[in-house]
């Protein structure tokens, strides 16, 4: 099992890419990384911790593409770049079965679909971040940002990814397929849902009908399908709540006196809650529907972010994802 | 100053409708009330409070529309229902400067429209419900669900009647708007977003460019302007985020016996948080682009949130805000 790591993208880069991907090779002891970025300055990273030379090959790769980059032009011209240099590895080499990538969300969404390549028979691939639910459960909304403008055979392409993403890596037979909407009510939405809801319903997967964004993280559903607009905002809308109350809350306690006391008994609790919502513990957003596995880890990523997302790229290539996909699109394919 | 209230929709009708009301009036001392609905019911409710009968008008309506009508049809076949005397009605006196409704959202839109007609120039009506923000201000969603496939022009047309809420309701000189998209930068968005972007900024407002919704709750910004699938989409991730993390706190809390100790010092803390977050405290959504004062309140409303929606209908016919709109869209288009 041989992971590819573009060491120089992310806030924290090279050390937590370096760190995270030998955190990764203690807990499984058959992977190897393909380390690709500046070769002294990853030498030099490598040196401060104890490791298996044999396990890690390291890629020389000078240049980096950062979020100021224009992500079509940075990936047409920055050749040297430690991402196009990790995708092209991606691509060339059968003995790699992932990438992960810190860097810049556009340009390993470029890169993927230009050097690696979509899958036969899929019009968009979509990135497909997974959230923690009510429940403690995990659901995938796809897509969430890499396709903006969608056309109805789009969504229930990622509906399909989507189900096989939550089978491979989460274990879950028959994943619960939600359409976002305004309302659950089948004859709820706009335009573009009210197509998809058709398709969905005749599709063999595990529909469940339209989804009220209150109960995205109910854990009632699996997988949240809906483009990428609406995906964006989901997201970004619950990211910034949580935040928001999580504010409130210190404020709240930070005001009175007996609740700073109380708050001193409530620590383990609130790091608990804390871990639950930590988006380091859950690894990256995979880019699903291209011909290869590419994780796209937060830009924030710590070193315990890139550990997840190495651990989570060894699972779905465990798990055959990409295979999997290909051929629930076929069946779908040959069913019309 | 005189307000209809349909006192038979929502949850709580007749009850939460009547004393809620009554409390309004108790406030504002030259505030009178048309209660429309079941008049003995409305009677035997009112004797339960002293009351001035001088500043309370009843208006008989046996019937009522439920969130199990159709929209469109109620509107049109049950004439004698609580939500259609009470629109009629407003249509038709002009001693009567708002309605207040916690009935079935589609009806009291479908009927604002049918009833009292858009003003000219709007081609589109919206609900525009107001959201706490971080640092302790409000910010107004326009659309929230009233239209979820939009052109351009209308959210150029929410942007304006989100302005001029925002300053007649809260007061806010010149309301930062803005734009619901995928990131700040100029050029990100949708085909919509992006269009509507470069009209925005031409338009004499305080257009402050594109938002991601991880800062929708931030304080820095007074209006956002999204289609209604978008903000509706954006409204119940945030109720459902919030209600989430509460909910993960009160586990945290109750799987420990030190955090349940601590969480006894600081119950007034977590009231207040509660009371922030609490959208009866916020009144209703107002719909926007009618030619007369709508405003939404909440299904679920109690006493409170009636109480607030009324003061709130009357705060923006004080403040004229449907003459406003029409002035602001008038110069709008004489501009063109």
């Amino acid at each position: 099992m041989k992971v590819v790591v573009d060491i120089f993208g992310g806030d924290n880069s090279p050390d937590a890419l370096v760190k995270g991907s030998l955190d990764a090779m203690t807990e499984i002891k058959n992977l190897e990384i393909v380390m690709v970025g500046d070769s002294d300055k990853i030498k030099a990273e490598l040196d401060k911790y104890k490791h298996d030379d044999k396990r890690i090959e390291i890629f020389d790769a000078k240049d980096v593409i950062t979020n100021d980059d224009v992500p079509t032009m940075a990936i047409k011209t920055k050749k040297e770049s430690s991402l196009v240099k990790a995708l092209e590895l991606l691509d060339s080499r059968d003995d790699t079965c992932g990438l992960v990538s810190a860097g810049s969300t556009g340009a390993v969404l470029t890169g993927g679909i230009f050097k690696v390549k979509r899958l036969d028979g899929i019009n968009r691939p979509a990135l497909a971040p997974v959230l923690p639910t009510k429940t403690g459960g995990n659901v995938c909304l796809i897509d969430c940002g890499a396709n903006v403008d969608c056309r109805p055979e789009f969504l229930t392409q990622f509906a399909v990814m989507g189900s096989c993403y939550m089978k491979a890596v989460y274990g879950i037979e028959n994943p619960r397929v939600g359409l976002v909407s305004v309302g659950v009510e089948d004859k709820k939405g706009n335009e573009l849902t009210k197509e998809v809801f058709k398709v969905l319903k005749e599709m063999p997967i595990n529909f469940v009908g339209n989804m009220e964004a209150r109960d995205a993280l109910s854990g009632n559903y699996d997988v949240l399908v809906c483009d990428g607009f609406v995906g964006n905002v989901l997201l970004k809308t619950a990211e910034g709540t949580a935040g928001m109350v999580m504010s409130m809350m210190k404020k709240a306690i930070m005001s009175s006196a007996s609740a700073k006391f109380g708050a001193l008994f409530m620590k383990k609790a609130f790091k608990k809650l804390k871990y639950d919502m930590d988006y380091n513990t859950r690894g990256g957003a995979p880019f699903l529907g291209v011909r290869k596995i590419i994780v796209k880890a937060h830009g924030g990523s710590n070193d315990v972010a890139v550990k997840a997302a190495v651990m989570q790229t060894v699972k779905m290539a465990e798990n055959n994802l990409v295979d999997n996909i290909r051929r629930e699109l076929n069946a779908l394919q040959n069913n019309e």
